[in-house]
């Protein structure tokens, strides 16, 4: 696909989604490009139906819910999207750059907002044999993506922080049964949920299994019968799980866009100019999880403020003939959609 | 009232009321000061009815609808208001501020916000004779807080922005009669709206009387019959209204404030360092429309995200013997309210 646009947005996450609404709001053509088949980034491929409670305005949105919204707000501008494509790489210079995906797009733009969040993500998998086979099957899984998928199943949470301790509460009004895996006696996690755990734990709601570590799956054709865990000092006991849900984080990868030239810092971070988020090659922008500069908050809200400074440090470069009269939203209104 | 609290946030609109959240959320106390005897500051006492479109996730909300949103948010954490109060004087240093109020309220507070917006506001009043008996019944009105207030009446509306036409408008439905006066042949607004206006006054919906300027009001006990208006020629012709809504922009005044010590700008701004949002004061913090930087856009976003920074660089003030350990509002929750 050939392609003209005023404004690249590399990631359809939520900051990406709102740079969109914003490039809109200044009369600036975009296209949203994201390697996911869906818009959403993290929030519609990991957590759909985990309640956010700091985007103002939104006292609880579930987090597929808030890019509904996003898409809805998007919706008056007829953003194109090119899904299910990596961009590979990056030429060109402020005001004339060409993108190139994974899928021989050719994408000519003005100007290039990176909005890529902590980059291709994907889960930390626990080096067991054959846990491919039971990952297709559904027998393990990463991220729940619906929690009803889990109802009368006998389940093994498998990690000590947050989402290990969150899901082993959630689940347990639905499972038949919960144990929770750690290979330390204490976990990570909000005093609040620590609390909840011990006393759930105590009404044998969940089972602790501590100090133990995964050692085996076993089960046939891709369906698991078992669990298996063992201690350091190789103690080993089997649970005879249907599921296994390993939460030992995410390994995240920015890709293509670390060879690009940009002053990337560590943790695949790309530094920014706070006022207008340019890195340092100039007119390509970040924003979001990916942009870092002093004082950064690693907030949804913050990817959003940064969409709108973004889009206004880029009009000029699109517009160079035009000064930027800058209108409320609520004298201008937005477009029919 | 005596009050002692860690921190003292000044103004109740948008970007105050979200302080307030992100103050709970980091479980540090606060107290909501504000002039004006509700929250929501000009959401809630200009346009309460008008929709913005702007916020993220919320694709048109009515700025009433906004400040009760972010009132239930806020719910959880008990912030403690002191309404109909206006800030007299601060002193003290970082960590240990007092303020007194102008009914005699003394707070003390380790840290404090500022979030004046435009400060103490109020309409550019035209000078025509008497009028404010006309105000005291209704007949001259400079916000509209019920639009269906003005159904059936007689209407004229005076200015040659963004507020005149959209309201001349949205009134030609419900009014009996509109009159759009203004000194010029040429409105400023947005070309959409330009375009609507010329089609409303072809087809007789508002009546353009230009270029005229207000010249008088007739009537008695307060109660308005006609609306004199004149060219720079002074040919005067009378409109016989029974309402006038003139919308000359907002008078806006700081306050004491402005004696604070504070670096203050142009135009009741208030500089900051844009990764804190701290003010030439140590430990004084400015957020919302009142505070800049460079690349400040006054958006009601922006306010949102300068008071999560805030918050987070206010935290080690409050509590200099505890690290922030970041959380995510998916992980951590909020308190029931």
């Amino acid at each position: 696909m050939e392609i003209e646009t005023d404004v690249a947005i590399i990631g359809a996450g939520p900051a990406g989604l709102f740079a969109a609404f914003e490039c809109g709001m200044l009369r600036l053509d975009c296209v949203l490009i994201d390697a996911l088949s869906e818009i959403g980034g993290q929030c519609t491929a990991l957590y759909p139906e985990k309640p956010i409670y700091d985007i103002p305005g939104l006292p609880a949105v579930e987090a597929g819910a808030l890019i509904a919204s996003l898409e809805r707000q998007i919706a008056p501008f007829h953003v194109r999207r090119l899904l299910d494509r990596r961009v590979e790489a990056l030429a060109g210079t402020r005001g004339a750059f060409r993108l190139r995906t994974d899928r021989g797009d050719s994408v000519a733009a003005k100007a290039v907002i990176i909005a890529a969040g902590a980059g291709a993500f994907g889960p930390n998998r626990p080096p067991l044999a054959g846990i491919e086979a039971f990952e297709r099957e559904g027998g393990v899984m990463y991220f729940i993506r619906r929690r009803e998928a889990l109802r009368g199943r006998r389940v093994v949470i498998a990690g000590g922080g947050d989402s290990a301790v969150d899901w082993a509460l959630s689940l347990r009004d639905i499972a038949a049964k919960v144990w929770l895996v750690h290979r330390r006696d204490r976990f990570r996690s909000a005093p609040e949920s620590l609390a909840q755990l011990d006393r759930a734990a105590g009404r044998g709601e969940i089972e602790k299994v501590v100090p133990y570590q995964l050692h085996g799956l076993s089960g046939e054709d891709g369906v698991l019968s078992g669990v298996s865990v063992a201690t350091l000092d190789g103690e080993v006991r089997t649970l005879d799980a249907d599921c296994l849900l390993p939460f030992f984080g995410l390994s995240t990868d920015l890709g293509p866009i670390a060879n690009w030239g940009l002053q990337t810092g560590l943790h695949t971070l790309v530094p920014v100019t706070p006022s207008t988020l340019e890195t340092t090659l100039p007119g390509v922008f970040a924003i979001g999880d990916v942009a870092t500069y002093p004082g950064k908050l690693k907030l949804i809200l913050q990817g959003f403020s940064e969409a709108a400074m973004a889009a206004h440090a880029i009009h000029p470069i699109v517009r160079p003939e035009q000064a930027l009269h800058f209108e409320y939203s609520t004298s201008r209104g937005v477009p029919a959609a």
